[in-house]
């Protein structure tokens, strides 16, 4: 299917900023990049470094003024990954590959090391075949159970403060999510990007756990998790993959989001 | 100087418990590993791998029953880098190389985007000069009110528990140290090892600051930052080097910790 | 200065053709990518990884029939680096970087241990000042003693060839250049990409070698190094940069480039 | 087993020499590294760092004089990995992950570009199944047909001068393979380390291929690929995994070796 993501940020700058941003698309197996662009109105050099975990991140200095971010992207993508059958299984942490361990331990907004977000996840979880069976209760338990409302939450709201108040965005859905996986010794990292099944048009945020061998999607926001995925970044938790972290006097005016898919019909993939 | 590090970690394991530890030392400019051995009592296979950060990491499974790890390093080492005359100064956000801008960011332990942890500070750092004098003011104000005592604290403490509390041991010295640091935009990090000049003989926390362009060594438990010191690992926090890690049912027996010096007098280091 | 570069490569595939394509442009300091397509005709899914150089590669399966590339981007970027004076001087082995050590070592195409090459280096270059001095008379020595023609090397030709036969392209007068400076133990590598002053449109590769502690960029082709270039790739040489890796039989029909500066003026750039 | 691995090697110097050296063993997965020791008569400071291969090297100036490198391993190991039954098969192209992609590229000393080396390996290998069959006739071709002697090759010795000349040693035998294998489009690569089934006590170079999803060892100067080894390096060739690359005036004067196995019997591992 190709998708197309577009957002536009303006920001309202009284003292030169420092910015890094992560807004432009993976590049990686599953998702064609055909077009993209990134856009700094007014226009000012910008550097990219690749990040620890495989992020493109954009430096530069926003400056005095209005200023207006637009990125735009194309890409031929699949639909969310199909959970086989049998369903995958719990990996046992002896045999997680090196490179997956960074996703059990606990992080900044993800404190799976605290005994109360282990006693959750066993009430959840506890009593289901470890793997797929026990995530997709973790998932369904916090589409369930935590309010989705916007306005409630900040940039510093963590996984206990979402378990304790019950109310979040995808953000704060996500991070508790994360935090009951790892509780199970399960790997989870969050993922950012476009999503086209969302019903106000934004940039998502949704998770991965590593079960069977192998990354699958979950989104504890949605009924079931389905959709036309476009993947910006991924990391442990929002630290990681922060869309905007800034260093300075900047005010965030407005972020508009279009997602669209441009076909009808799903083409065959290998 | 020639330096000696010897840990000997026993543990009583009731199931199989797999574990990563990090006590092996970090292979890098400035310390030269002339000998080093790591030894599991009963003898178990394990595996190693290279980190996000350059750390060595061990993989293994404790068996049943009294589990001793023996770990010695022998190295050529030069004392804590002296601070340079005009004093190393703040560098900007926008100039700092990309590798280092993670240590700027907010970790699990230190949560540098709180605004309590910001407020205090610009209270201690505010009105002195960006860089060098900021980082030396913390590190004397975390000595001088922060009390140092065993058992208070554990191993979900973080930098806000500890600028409430004011007390705790190095490893919290240090997470307060590194969350003030990088509320004033100066990238901080973690590093464990032997220290010579340490009272009780034990493993050992400090902090590395990014300044004039190079990472200088500061400790908030000395009085002021001096001697030997032979680094195992590096990181954000301590979640990225702890010194172990397990999954499962394992209990901390003791922990038996020498470090020497083998030669009186430093020989000449280019 | 912002500038386009667009590639259209034709092929004529007889069997699904396995290919590694390093065709869209580097992202890092000093050249801000705006916007950027891939395109392939007809269209096929494709992967994409970050190689060793943190270069991007395209992964895919041409299939049966004529397929078309395109590639097209559009940067802001700097003129060639000035020479600053006084000139970058020779950096002791002792004293490169460790990631800058690859480029002192031989590699397929640059067989800088061999002694034949060696003596050509000192012949040219032993009486210069090293450093710049070395690199600038061997860059004149090769624009001045190897005739620039088509159709005389393939992708086996290798430095040891372009020196006995004193004839060939861009990738021959480059590879000669690194071999030479590698056996004078200046780091050197390949990059290959857009350039605005070349009088045949076409993908361009250059030398950069690392003095005075920084990466300059040399063209050995030019009569002096200059003009705005867009990087796509660099490496030890074209086995690490090549334009395209084919494992099967599809021949190449067609190579169109074209390279565009947009403004009449150099803006100010930081 | 337990098996353990030395090396003694002196060099007259008459400059001080810039040198890089891979002599301490890799930390991977399969090889537990129990004890280590490296040192340098008379002392000098030494640095490491990991190179892209994750191969540990050690950077430092040789003094004037009679200098000893000593390096010692002792380790738990497994006997040569064994093929499995049915044979491992041939991986497409397409379908080896990136991290692979290096090893099917040609490279300084293995030009499996070059017509002459494909037709070698067609001819050998051409009519076996594609896989562990192709790469068990070549290793026995190389093994019947190329003839092992010291002092006729040198360090710029290639695969293709073996194919012509039918001589060498180890480090020839493996060049030649691992040419012939990418010929094939079979990804091979060279490990260098102790092997305890060696004739005459050297430090020992071999193959890797990845067939069947997995890296193999393999090793044309043994009758059959057999014995325990410790990896020290791999990578693409010679030029990647040099036990001392030198920069200056300094000659080898003597390598003594020592590998002995420590226990009569393999110990269970899993």
């Amino acid at each position: 299917m190709k998708m197309k993501g577009r957002s536009v940020i303006t920001y309202n700058v009284y003292a030169p900023t420092n910015v890094i941003c992560m807004l432009r698309p993976r590049r990686q197996n599953g998702q064609s990049i055909i077009e993209e662009g990134f856009n700094i109105e007014p226009s000012v050099p910008f550097s990219e470094y690749t990040d620890l975990y495989g992020n493109a991140c954009q430096r530069f200095v926003l400056p005095n003024g209005q200023v207006t971010i637009t990125t735009e992207v194309q890409a031929q993508v699949n639909p969310t990954k199909q959970i086989p059958s049998p369903v995958p299984g719990y990996i046992l942490v002896g045999d997680l590959p090196d490179e997956v361990m960074y996703y059990i331990l606990p992080s900044r907004y993800c404190q799976s090391d605290l005994q109360e977000l282990s006693n959750l996840a066993f009430q959840i979880a506890g009593n289901f075949v470890p793997g797929y069976d026990q995530v997709e209760e973790i998932r369904k338990w916090i589409h369930q159970n935590i309010k989705y409302q916007y306005g409630v939450s900040d940039s510093t709201t963590t996984a206990l403060d979402t378990a304790r108040n019950r109310i979040g965005v995808c953000r704060d859905f996500t991070h508790l999510a994360i935090s009951l996986c790892r509780a199970l010794s399960i790997p989870a990292r969050m993922t950012v990007g476009y999503l086209d099944k969302l019903q106000e048009m934004d940039l998502h945020a949704w998770f991965e756990v590593y079960i069977g061998g192998e990354w699958y999607t979950f989104d504890a926001v949605q009924e079931v998790t389905e959709g036309y995925r476009i993947e910006i970044a991924h990391g442990r938790d929002a630290a990681d993959v922060a869309m905007i972290t800034q260093f300075g006097n900047a005010t965030l005016q407005s972020l508009h989001v279009e997602v669209n898919l441009l076909e009808n019909e799903p083409v065959s993939q290998n």
